[in-house]
């Protein structure tokens, strides 16, 4: 197999699940991380001038969310079946649901609307979100498909720290179920260690 | 197999290209259309309060793409392999992205910045991506992948009418192969009869 190649900026937000799920499967890969000043002059060159960007098998292919599902697919960590598939899918859109509402102000430029929109969403929709994955984690034997790990279970975790950050502070503090779950992938001998090693954070 | 039951508004957006699948594959399905007034009091009853929800096989499932790709799986509609499916969540996931340029400005309430925001959308990003569409589809014998029908080109199809409307004109004007896969979906003996006789079309 040619060079695994992940291009993304230096930041965890949607290059970390990727990640998690490439070093999880013992992936040898080469971990490229832009610059804003790196990443202007290459724009062009990528498929809707956008990051992340795998190389793989060869090829270049973009999108977090398809690249995930099809290293997860890989990785045995899809599903066992196109239903199980179905769950995984539904859970990933739904955590991508819950990010676009800390999204939604965080890359608000005014402040007042910014202000309001952030009051907005840490009191009622990041609320009901996490209260609705708190239940289905209760009802998956604290996974959010099956009682078994999944590619949607890497998702929430590679985010969960990029979404306190942007709320500026601990989201999960309510939350026991996601952050035993969070705890239970950081803790994956695989994710440990490259934990353990990777760059600072940065969002 | 117990019915089948997509509830969703009775608009197009999310819910038609989920139509367009289900009627391709000749799916016997109820097409529950709510209304606002309707939607208000079943809100609670539906996972994360949301529409499009499918009931299939005894069970409620939600998220409008989760949705479509399984549909897809189980009508030969999603690539014959893992990579043709990768390739197929990619196209879908960048149809999102053009429709979010879209959405973005329309559901904008403040007239001052919805007016920037549209001039910007209309005269980069979604030019942009149309020209990047076009190429795809020039790669790929008029679909946009590997020359074979999708669920893709139901995404595309199947959103066209609910952009131009977002965008007060027709955006395909420059667009010959986005415009001729347009038309072929629509001329599909499935699709032409659904829309022959589907209800007057709202956004």
């Amino acid at each position: 197999m040619a060079p695994v190649k992940l291009i993304y900026f230096d930041v965890t937000a949607l290059g970390e699940p990727i990640r998690y799920i490439l070093h999880y499967s013992d992936t040898e890969f080469e971990d490229e991380r832009l610059t804003s000043e790196q990443f202007g002059p290459r724009k062009p060159t990528f498929p809707l001038g956008k990051l992340p960007v795998l190389e793989l098998d060869g090829k270049t292919v973009h999108q977090s969310v398809a690249i995930s599902r099809y290293l997860a697919k890989k990785a045995g960590l899809a599903g066992k079946d196109d239903w199980e598939s179905l769950l995984c899918d539904i859970a990933v859109d739904s955590i991508l649901d819950l990010k676009s509402a800390f999204s939604g102000f965080h890359y608000d430029n005014n402040e007042e609307s910014k202000k309001t929109k952030k009051e907005l969403a840490l009191s009622t929709t990041i609320p009901y979100y996490l209260g609705k994955f708190e239940e289905i984690l209760k009802e998956n034997g604290g996974h959010f498909v099956n009682g078994q790990l999944t590619w949607a279970d890497f998702w929430f975790a590679g985010l969960a720290d990029y979404l306190n950050y942007m709320a500026g502070k601990d989201i999960l503090a309510d939350s026991p179920g996601l952050k035993a779950l969070k705890t239970k992938v950081e803790e994956l001998p695989a994710i440990k260690k490259y934990l353990a090693n990777r760059p600072a954070v940065r969002f």
